[in-house]
């Protein structure tokens, strides 16, 4: 069956990144040139306008506006974190019926495609023609099937860029360095430090991802040994390390989260007027009157302490990378954005196909002679979601490390070029 | 008298800045210029390197290798944030002497230009023409006499740039975000966050500046007002709030900084073992083997748990923009990087002239027909040390808030171009 006739819609689910609008204009760009489909209705948040019916007409934005709107970070039609009901998304299906909602582009990670699977499984038991295509996006980079996400590029990007910087900080004012980097179970993040290092003693020295198990000993002892080794050192943390390493964990095991266990040493012994005045689900307080904590913000001040206090170092800092990693505008990968684009105007190239049913848009690398290719492929939904990806086991070294020409590989192309350090000739220092 | 003829030695010293390597090539491709210069030594961190004589040839390198370390953030001849005792100066002039060094650069903040002073004084007490530039880099831009100063363009750029995204990032999912920016005595740079907002609802909604004082309790209702109104706010805060603001401070008056009061509430209860083994003056620990946090790291942190629990909202985050703010690559300002280069070349220029004797360059702003436009010139070192300037009362409105016309003005051609943000038309939201 050819594309039916009737409207579409699209949503952007979960956080941003800096070229999610990329996606999200590619497909607005890319449905205008198909007549099966008459309207285009941008979801403002995501679930929650199919659940309102807020929407914003597409089609009839100035082509200036959508090209702005494609270089700036985060998400234009709004997001949500909320993951629906049953009930909801079959809420979201009846609202679709009405509006003769044809095509459904959802923008996000496995949650978001989740979402779109069961949605399009209530289309399916009434046999209402409804074509669904999940497009990816994280800075995580954690989607099965393909071979990279949009968004991550650019994430990764900001992070090694940041640690190009650092590096050259902690060579002039020697101490310990640490910095907390964004991906809470898969270490592609993290491991992006790596591309800072241009010289044999540059750092990042030591990284810590998700997937390995963190053992704070074992941490002391590494910075210990760097430190008397370079005089300093330059340390990448992901927010998930954990006790156990997602890469030994269980059938169904949870990881025992460093932060969590850090936070567990802190006492926030807040003035009463700070409290809540009545039983709060936002904060937990205890009968002394002490305040939770949660997340990993923390985290990297909380270690920078340990390691001032058990190895007697008096230089030791530590930034938790933050927002910037999604959203910074000047650090934008030109591969990352290219590819966003294409994948939003692929999703609606397989949507209209004949007897197209759901699917994810994925990337596969077809590189030929050494040089970077990509073709796009369509994953059955379920095939993304529920779990996530880790980073390859086959990139870890027998001892334990990340195979950096392995992983330079991969990421290279996708991060882009880098800015180049100098040095002193005669090498001095 | 004509420059004599002599080597020349240059220090970088403080906090590194992304262009200060500019003004240290400058120096060195103006100085081979000029034949009273015979050879160029960089001292290795700084004082440091002039105390034990650890230096690297300048003249000798190839230009390639000076291009390089031109662009690369941070301080390539490393740096310090010892302030030598007057036998330290004495000493390096001491050192001068055997080595013939005749002119001394010496890039840095006011701590350096009064080292700069002292070291020059015990050349004066001799009748030795020791002629000494201290050459301006900060990203705090609190130097007084000059109009702004090196690093400064580079770090508000890049605040400025995570406001934009965080501005987007803040609109897609709502709720709290609270930044914390550099600048512990001046609101330079968290009043760049200000370069943000393009349209009307944008933010920073609010902003807080070391400059004016700060209550917890005022802060609070600031934040219920603007999040009632907008549905989010975004709060840039300097890590260098403080109870009675800058303005306030009556003569040698300390300001109590919000960040200590903040970490007093919090116990910091490590297991025993990583607990310093002896007294430490690295980290202090309370008869309970509390440790004493000392910083403003954990500012934000302490913030976002107070919002979070005085006015349950539940999403509020905080990020702390570190290192980045001074080390960013990808983010240098152009103008900002011309100007550093600029202030290295016209400091030695000013060095070899007759009579020359001390100063700091500074930079006068002489737009023409509305065209920004700078000149330089030299004030003397004591003008510059000692004390700090703060962000200028006459851009402080009757009411307390920055005069946002009056601050664009003089910081739009520092930072340059920043990225346009995009918005639907028929503004639906």
């Amino acid at each position: 069956m050819p594309g039916p006739k009737g409207n579409a819609v699209i949503g952007q689910s979960g956080g941003p990144t800096a070229v999610i609008n990329r996606s999200f204009i590619g497909a607005i760009m890319e449905a205008r040139k198909h007549e099966e489909i008459v309207e285009f209705y941008g979801a403002r948040h995501g679930v929650q306008g199919m659940l309102r019916n807020e929407y914003v007409p597409l089609f009839e934005q100035p082509n200036f506006v959508l090209s702005q709107i494609s270089q700036t970070p985060a998400a234009a039609l709004g997001s949500i974190r909320h993951k629906p009901t049953k009930e909801e998304c079959n809420q979201i299906f009846d609202n679709f019926k009405k509006m003769n909602v044809r095509y459904f582009f959802y923008i996000g990670g496995n949650d978001s495609s989740e979402t779109a699977y069961l949605i399009n499984s209530f289309a399916a038991q009434e046999g209402y023609d409804l074509r669904v295509v999940h497009i990816p996006k994280t800075i995580d980079n954690d989607l099965l099937v393909t071979d990279h996400c949009p968004g991550f590029g650019s994430a990764a990007r900001y992070v090694a860029a940041v640690f190009i910087g650092d590096n050259e900080d902690n060579r002039a004012l020697k101490g310990v360095k640490i910095n907390v980097v964004m991906g809470r179970n898969a270490g592609f993040l993290t491991a992006s430090s790596l591309l800072a290092k241009q010289y044999p003693k540059d750092g990042p020295h030591l990284v810590y991802m998700p997937e390995m198990s963190f053992d704070l000993d074992q941490f002391l002892k590494d910075v210990d040994r760097t430190f008397k080794e370079h005089g300093r050192a330059l340390v990448a943390v992901s927010e998930g390390i954990n006790r156990q390493g997602i890469y030994n964990l269980k059938n169904g095991e949870k990881p025992e989260y460093i932060s969590k266990w850090l936070n567990s040493f802190v006492n926030l012994n807040l003035p009463k007027k700070y409290l809540p005045k009545e039983a709060s689900k936002v904060v937990e307080v205890d009968s002394h009157g002490n305040v939770s904590l949660s997340g990993t913000g923390m985290m990297g001040d909380i270690l920078s302490i340990i390691v001032k206090s058990s190895l007697n170092i008096s230089r030791v800092r530590a930034d938790t990378l933050g927002y910037p990693q999604r959203s910074f505008p000047l650090s934008v990968s030109e591969l990352d954005a290219q590819e966003a684009y294409r994948v939003g105007v692929d999703a609606v190239i397989a949507a209209v196909q004949d007897n197209f049913d759901e699917g994810s848009l994925a990337i596969k690398r077809v590189d030929e002679e050494g040089v970077y290719q990509i073709e796009t492929f369509v994953t059955p939904l379920q095939s993304v979601q529920k779990q996530t990806k880790s980073f390859p086991k086959e990139w870890i070294t027998d001892d334990g490390r990340i195979d950096e020409r392995k992983f330079r590989e991969y990421v290279n192309p996708l991060v882009g070029d880098l800015p180049i350090t100098g040095r002193f000739v005669k090498a001095i220092f």
